[in-house]
C-alpha cells in the first residue's frame, strides 16, 4: 500500500450530506504549521466566490489549510456566496485556532444553488477532528464529482541527503466536455520553497500537464489549482539544481495527476497521446493537438478502433495553421498511416488495428514545417450514441 | 404534394451500388440550358478533388450540370482522386453532350478512399436517362450519408409580373459534430442573374443560414454550396429591387435549409434558437452565441429539459468575450431566468420547464453591453450517453 503521508500535513473526508446520495463530500487538508503557497485559477470571467476569494488571500503567499466541499459550486450565488465562502474559512480557522485568511476554500458542483451553510457548519469540526496525516485517500474522495476514482499520486525523492515528499489530489474534468466539471488539484510537499519559487513551478506544471487536457483552454467557473509547501522535511531549496529538483518532481505528480483524469473521462475506454511535431511554432503545434485531441469525430473513431486518419487529417486541416497537406506524416506509434497527401496503402489494416486495440497508445502528427514539438492527452468518446459515428465507415 | 420543379432543370438518383446498403449514392441535376453559377466551398486547407475542381470551373461563371456522389468523399486521393472527378465530369458531360468544363461535381462520405469509377461510369447514363423536371427528390434523397431525411424546400415569387421559383436541396452536418459530415447544399433558380449577382446573393445567404449552424466555422473537406440560374422563367434582375426579391427569395431557401439541417442532427429532439443581443459588436455577439451553442453541456441540458442557466452562463463567461456579470440576463422564450447575477428565484421551475419541453423554443442572452445581436440555430444532445450530463444536477 502506498504512503501517501507528507510530513507536517493532515487531511480529512467526510460526508456532509451536501450530496443526496451520502457520499463524501467535504474535505479539508491542512499542515500544523504555516506553508508557502502558490495558485492558478480559472480564465473564465464568470468565477466562483471561493476562487475571488482564495486568488486575494494567496497573495500573502502563507496558507495553512484547505476546505472544500463538493456537489454545489458557490458560483453565480451573489453576496452571500461570498459570506458563504467567507463563512466556511472563518470555522475552519476557528477549529484550527488559526487566522481566516489563513485558510483557503474551493467548491465544485452545480452552478448557482447556495450552500447549506448548517450542514458545513456542522461537518467542519468533524473533519478537523478527523484530520490525519494518512486522511489524502478520504479527501481525495470527497472531491469527487462525476469522477469514477480518486485521484491521489505520491512522489518521494532527495534533496542534498533530505529526503522530500510531494502528494497531490485531483478531481475531474470529463474529458468529453473540458467546460463540464470544474478541475481541481491540491499538491501538497514538505520542501522548503518560497512563495515566488511554487509560483513558477506550479504555473509551468500547469502549463505541462492540466493545461494539456482540459485542451483549448477552456476553464470551468470553480478551476483551482494550489500547490502548499510547509518545509517541514527540512529539504530547503538553495540553488537552482535544487529549485529543478523540486520543478521536477512536482510536475511528475502533475502529469501522472492529468493521466488519471483523462483516463476517468465519462465512458473513456483509451488513453491516447496525441504528439505533433515539425510544426513552426509550439504555440501551431499546440493549436493543431487541441483541434485533433478534442474532435469528438476522431475521438469517436479512437472508441471504434478505426483507421481513420482523413478524419484526424480533417482536424489538422481547420485548426487555423497554415499547413502543407503534402507534408504531413501520421503515424499510429510507429505505423505510418498517412504520407504524401494520401494513405499508405501497403500497411496492412491488421497492423494498424493492432495498434488501435491497445489501451494506450500515440498518435504521431509530422507537419513537416519545422522544429517545434507538442504532446497532449485525449480519451476516446465510448459512450454508446457515438456507435453513430464509429459505425459511419462500415 | 409540393411540386418542386424549377422551369429548364432536371433532377434523378438512383443506387449506383457506392453505399454497400443499396440505398441511393449518386444524384444529377443539369440545366436544358446553360445557366449562371455562383459557389461556396469549404475554407479547410485539405480539401477534396472535387472542392478543387469547382472552385476553378465556377470561375468562367456558366454551368450546366452537377453530378453527385454519396458514400465516399473522393479526398486525400491524391492525384488520382483529381483524375476521377475529373473523369466524373467527363463522362457526364458525354451523355448530356456539353463541355467537361460546364459540368460540376460534389462528392461526400469516407476520406481516403478512391472511388469505384467503374460503377460511376455505368450509373451516369442511367442518372441521364432518368432525370425529370420533378427528380429533385430523387436527388436530395442520393445525397444524403447519415441524414435521416432528405432536405428540399421550393419557394415561388413573382418579379415584374413573371413568376419564379428557387428549390434547394441540402445534406447534413450532423449538429454534434460540426465538423463530421460534409454539408452539401444545391440551389436552382429559374430567374435570370448574372454569376455575380449569384455570388453576392449566396455569399451573403451562407453568412445568414448555413454559417450559423457550422457554428465555429469548422467545414469538413469538403463542404459545397452551389447556385445556379438558368433565366427559364423569364424573370430577369434589371433593378435593385429585383435584385433584392431574388436575393430574399434564395435567402429564405437557404434558411429554412439550414432549420431542416439542424432538425435532422444526430439524435436531435430540440430545434432551439440562441439570440444574444446586447453586445458591443456583431462579432462578439457571434462568438458568445456559438460558444453556447456548440457547448455539449448546455446541449445536454437542453436535452434533460433541465433549467440549468449555470452552464448557459458559464459558457457566455468562457467565450473570451469581456463581459460584465451583472450585466447579463438569461430568457428561455420570455421568461427571465438569470439577471444581476443570479437566478431568479421568484419564477417558478414550472413555467421554465413549460418552456424547455417545447420542441422549439428560443434562449436569449442580453449581455447589457452594446447594440449588436446575433442569432444562431441548434439542437440538443439527446443520445443516451448525454444522460449523464444531463441528471448531473439530480
Amino acid at each position: 500500500m502506498i504512503d501517501h503521508c507528507v510530513n507536517g500535513f493532515r487531511a480529512a473526508g467526510i460526508a456532509a450530506g451536501i450530496k443526496p446520495n451520502g457520499e463524501k463530500d467535504m474535505g479539508l487538508i491542512f499542515s500544523e504549521t504555516p506553508a508557502n503557497v502558490a495558485g492558478v485559477f480559472t480564465r473564465n470571467q464568470i468565477q466562483a466566490a471561493p476562487v475571488v476569494l482564495d486568488r486575494d488571500r494567496i497573495s500573502s503567499g502563507v496558507s495553512q489549510a484547505v476546505i472544500v466541499n463538493s456537489g454545489i459550486a458557490n458560483c453565480c450565488t451573489g453576496e452571500q456566496g461570498m459570506q458563504d465562502a467567507v463563512a466556511m474559512t472563518r470555522v475552519t480557522a476557528e477549529h484550527l485556532d488559526l487566522n481566516s485568511d489563513r485558510v483557503l476554500v474551493s467548491s465544485t458542483g452545480v452552478i448557482g444553488t447556495r450552500l447549506p451553510m448548517e450542514m458545513i457548519e456542522i461537518a467542519i469540526p468533524r473533519l478537523v477532528a478527523e484530520a490525519r496525516p494518512d486522511g489524502f485517500i478520504d479527501f481525495a474522495e470527497a472531491i469527487m464529482t462525476t469522477d469514477t476514482v480518486p485521484k491521489l499520486v505520491t512522489r518521494r525523492s532527495v534533496l542534498n541527503g533530505t529526503p522530500f515528499t510531494v502528494t497531490g489530489t485531483a478531481k475531474g474534468a470529463g474529458m468529453i466536455h473540458p467546460d463540464m466539471a470544474t478541475m481541481l488539484a491540491f499538491i501538497c510537499t514538505d520542501a522548503g520553497a518560497t512563495a515566488g519559487e511554487l509560483q513558477s513551478i506550479l504555473k509551468t506544471g500547469v502549463e505541462r500537464s492540466l493545461n494539456r487536457i482540459t485542451i483549448d483552454g477552456d476553464t470551468s467557473t470553480n478551476d483551482t489549482t494550489l500547490l502548499l509547501a510547509n518545509g517541514r522535511s527540512g529539504a530547503i531549496l538553495r540553488t537552482e539544481k535544487d529549485r529543478e529538483l523540486l520543478r521536477e518532481t512536482v510536475h511528475e505528480v502533475m502529469e501522472m495527476l492529468a493521466r488519471l483524469l483523462v483516463k476517468d473521462g465519462e465512458g473513456a475506454t483509451k488513453l491516447v497521446t496525441i504528439t505533433v511535431k515539425g510544426a513552426p511554432s509550439r504555440q501551431s503545434a499546440h493549436t493543431v493537438a487541441d483541434t485533433v485531441a478534442k474532435s469528438a469525430l476522431v475521438k469517436t473513431a479512437l472508441f471504434g478502433e478505426d483507421a481513420n486518419w482523413g478524419r484526424i487529417v480533417a482536424a489538422v486541416g481547420r485548426a487555423g495553421v497554415p499547413i502543407e497537406p503534402d507534408q504531413i506524416k501520421v503515424f499510429f506509434d510507429d505505423v505510418l498511416v498517412f504520407t504524401n497527401g494520401g494513405g499508405v496503402d501497403e500497411v496492412g489494416e491488421e497492423r494498424i488495428t493492432n495498434v488501435l486495440k491497445q489501451p494506450e497508445y500515440t498518435i504521431t502528427i509530422d507537419l513537416g514545417l519545422g522544429l517545434s514539438q507538442v504532446t497532449v492527452l485525449t480519451c476516446d468518446l465510448s459512450v454508446d450514441y457515438i456507435r453513430i459515428n464509429a459505425d459511419y465507415r462500415t
